[in-house]
């Protein structure tokens, strides 16, 4: 059976598995002050060309976003989201349980618009009377890639930070497959960039390569206050922090992030090209890992027996979306075999 | 420099590294349904006995405690505790900030007596007019091994049980360090006897071998309702769930756990013997693998010179106390080289 | 200046004012367990047909809202609202702030549609792999009037009740002016309706002719568990509970509740009839003491100089819907100086 | 059958409903920016010799303090609190249903002593390595008149305020029962003092005359951020605010607030000198409206079939501390005719 089901069905990247291993025994302080994140962290700041940076770590991306949102917010206010984010739909309420409404603008392919998003902005401030009894938009919350593998361009996030600044709100990213976008070729928006054009953003390490870890990144040293202790009020400290440090230290290595990223973006594009030859239509056109198809439903059905891939949603009565995702792990083979099984199957029907 | 200020400055039991290396790349479903996390659950049920105990993992002990506590509670109700209960003082109030009150009692030597729970359950329930206005007890916790590293027989368990019984409350057991409790030899509590007395306790796997993770049962499958999803929304669900089924997998082979805590436990009876040879005084007398110094402040700091351990407390104004901590990690080497040195500074003074 | 914003811009009926003098040197006990209170309770009881019903009182709209919501969902549950529910938009994130997201639906002038909600449930539950990592949906949440002024039939809350009944989920009905659905003539649903299609609603005071106060009824006893602290916790108990209650009894005494609204809804239909018959547009045909029509822009300030109203949207570049209120205060002479000041205005443009 | 039980046990001074029923009908601006509650808060701003302070009024004594706290602390903060202090105890877990841990020092008389909170932040700043650890002290609330009905002189004040502003926190007083502080001869804290030295301050309504209210100043204008907002999310704004700012308005008129404080202080002291002369004794020598007797079990059931009073705690095995407590609506036969009751059955046992 092969597995195109998500980008986290295996394990670490063996390099780090090794660099665990490596640096077992040696005694280190806990809760993410050891000498691996430290090395890890600065890694980082360099990668972002931003000294000052604060870096953390956290192991998920529901954890790093909540904890992430319910820092930045005061009580009084919302974060606001495209009505597809991550936080919307797929965390189980983790915001809210925070004591946060998630705001929501339409999405356009998984992205925000920032016309819209100044549009809403306007009208929100601009009623004085009905403000008060209202939640406060108080950040943006932004997917780069989305959850439908678009990316945002230079522009379009500098458009964006442009009307938070008008309004004074911080800009958050979330990055829980940035590698991926890092890693495409078309993709103009850098870690620089991410550190110049945000307030806060994140490095996913669970979906690129490492076994566990976020890293969460406050550009030019805006931490919240006592950012650490509401970690650990989130329960979100590592006894061993030095568990993701030394992760994301290899990781930071000698390019490993965006050079294994860049292996998934090929498959992807080969997989990608391999529907359209077999005359499949694309459901969405995005350029990172994941592959979004229409197929009948009866070609769904044939397909399951031989590949894992993830439902997405109805396309009509007789078609769906389904998800192809390749990663890191995805050997040539791997992509091969899928190809000769979908040629095995012929033209799409 | 010697290293005894905690049991988690180094990283995993190599038996569970290489399991991790082993398992790598299996590719495997995601967020805690894999087999290697079903394999562990297994092992744990049939370690404590119980067919039908419901078993999940999370990363660390603030988050475990967070995530049993808040669920196991009714909205009003707040969790009784001994005033040095780790979640009292040293989890930077996790539990208030899920809306729960931590309701305090004596402790004597970290522990709750059961006399001591009845007679405050008594009062509070008798008191019909006053009750209302008031945080309810909705739990009973406890911590064994305690924060002073003592532990509770199961005597004085099942006491504690009957009380909760009487008034119909859960008991959750904190279980940290519950490796080193069960390698004292001293100690009558099993994990059977814990299924059997508990409502929820925790497997404890940070302190003893694990690079990450905490086992949390709920005996007899009482989990809490949708706890899966109150863990996503706490943030608590790793989508590569393996990275901790994998190292519990390997904890309960062959009896590993318990094997690899009582050698922290034979060298902290070999520290504690020094010790006392030596003419120190021990602040408390506890079996487990945390060893309470009476020091003079002189010696304090020529021992801090070589050897790293954890200040606990003003003892008077020329001593203080001190905490030495074994682990699975320490080493006969180790152990004796501590010995050399307390040997070397000659008697307490 | 007439006032026609909103229907709390004045105090109370003086029949409550005259009560709350008469008792006011009366001792009673504190907390809401006073005569005056327990009275009210009873006439409410009676009025609903249902003697098991369990009625509690608190201040305002909002308060009551979170209180019964926050009270009768789990941690992990949200509630299901049309997207235009007051909880939604207008109570500042009330829901959230206690850990709960609003999920919402499309509304139809106002109301949620048995049908939509339907679909969504059971879309929501048939997804057993996605389900928990969202938000479940744990109580329906519906307002009665609605934002809009529109009215539920007896056979549309059957319907939704039905829904409800199928998924196992409680119905709550906001009746913040549930006064003027009952006193509306072409309405077919009664209190004691209400007691049997719902699992909790509210009687409100505060627009509906007590100076403060909304009743919050649980039919057949069902109360949420230890509702009284649950109040105390979210800061809802009054010392001095006979004020609200010593209004609720005079309001439910000789059906005064319904006759003080009978009259709004007549000049209501009043001031409906005459901005027809002048030629405006009314944004939505609802029936009770709100009015929502369609004028100029020019139009709405010229109106503005002599009489107080609400903005509510925008209707196209040229016009605005505006908002009329009656209330139980409204009297034919106040109604009647409106119309003359439409008259003068002569016919809509 | 007299009432001693407590001070709220009628409604509101008549010349509060007077004043409510001559403005009844005069429409005003909802959630209280009426012409009324400005008046209040122009009064309040007056006796306070504070022109720029902020003043809100809340409806009861425990949504004040959760207001005034969930607003003024951080998310990783805590509220210091003799463990005496009403919101430790009797507000039924308020503070930490909005996230936050109360810290509580020890009580002398209801009061927190200067050298011990000093103390306690001294140590917990100083703990560099532990304190991130833990809950950090966010704000300091006390309580005048204290729970025991005792007052802090303005040098104790003044010291609690200089702690505090060593460590940069913010003090808040609970004022529930502030006008019987005020009115006490002994007393040398006026409004202005307490505008000088809080941060924020409660002026009790509930207890001292009004049917609800509490009125919340933040001297020098500091409010809290988006400070209405917040109300509202807690529930706390009402539509018709006009109901508080009436009596408030009418309680700062002429004195009255003061003055019927100061009968109910000089009811207090005639009773407390016939509780001495029948030998009794007092179980707090304190100055205020309340009076706690130690009496044995016998002459407590004994009095109970003509008083109502109320139990506080146990003395020793044959005795009880119980309570009586005057309020504005104590008159001169009231308090006589409890002397009378108190001598017939003679000198205390």
């Amino acid at each position: 059976m092969l597995s195109f089901e998500c980008d986290y069905n295996v394990g670490a990247h063996p390099a780090l598995l090794a660099r665990l291993a490596e640096t077992n025994l040696i005694p280190a302080v806990g809760y993410g002050f050891d000498e691996f994140s430290d090395s890890a962290k600065a890694k980082i700041r360099a990668a972002c060309a931003d000294p000052a940076a604060d870096v953390w770590f956290a192991v998920g991306g529901t954890q790093v976003n909540l904890l992430a949102i319910s820092s930045m917010l005061r009580p009084f206010e919302g974060v606001v989201s495209a009505v597809t984010g991550h936080i919307n739909g797929h965390e189980a309420g983790a915001i809210e349980y925070t004591g946060h409404k998630v705001l929501t603008l339409p999405h356009h392919d998984g992205k925000l618009r920032a016309d819209e998003l100044a549009a809403y902005l306007e009208g929100f401030f601009a009623d004085k009377e009905g403000a008060p009894h209202m939640v406060q938009p108080g950040m943006v919350y932004i997917t780069h890639p989305t959850e439908y593998g678009t990316l945002y361009t230079k522009k379009e996030l500098a458009e964006i930070r442009a009307v938070c600044g008008r309004f004074s709100l911080p800009l958050y990213l979330d990055g829980a497959r940035l590698g991926y976008a890092r890693a495409c070729p078309s993709s103009d928006v850098t870690l620089p960039d991410l550190a110049a054009l945000t307030d806060a953003f994140t490095i996913g390490g669970t979906k690129c390569g490492a076994l566990i870890g976020e890293a969460l990144v406050f550009p030019r040293g805006k931490s919240p206050a006592a950012f650490f202790t509401q970690m650990k009020q989130r329960g979100a400290v590592l006894a061993k922090g030095r568990a993701v440090g030394v992760q994301f230290d290899a990781l930071f290595t000698d390019g490993l992030y965006e050079r294994i990223a860049a292996g998934a973006i090929e498959k992807a594009e080969k997989l990608r090209a391999a529907f359209l030859r077999l005359g499949y239509r694309l459901h969405i056109d995005a350029p990172t890992n994941q592959i979004f198809v229409v197929v009948s439903n009866e070609r769904m059905e044939a397909l399951a027996q031989s590949v894992r891939f993830t439902w997405w949603e109805k396309a009509d009565e007789g078609h769906s979306v389904i998800r192809f995702v390749t990663s890191w792990a995805t050997t040539d083979e791997i992509a091969d075999e899928l190809i000769s099984l979908l040629e095995s199957h012929g033209q799409a029907v």
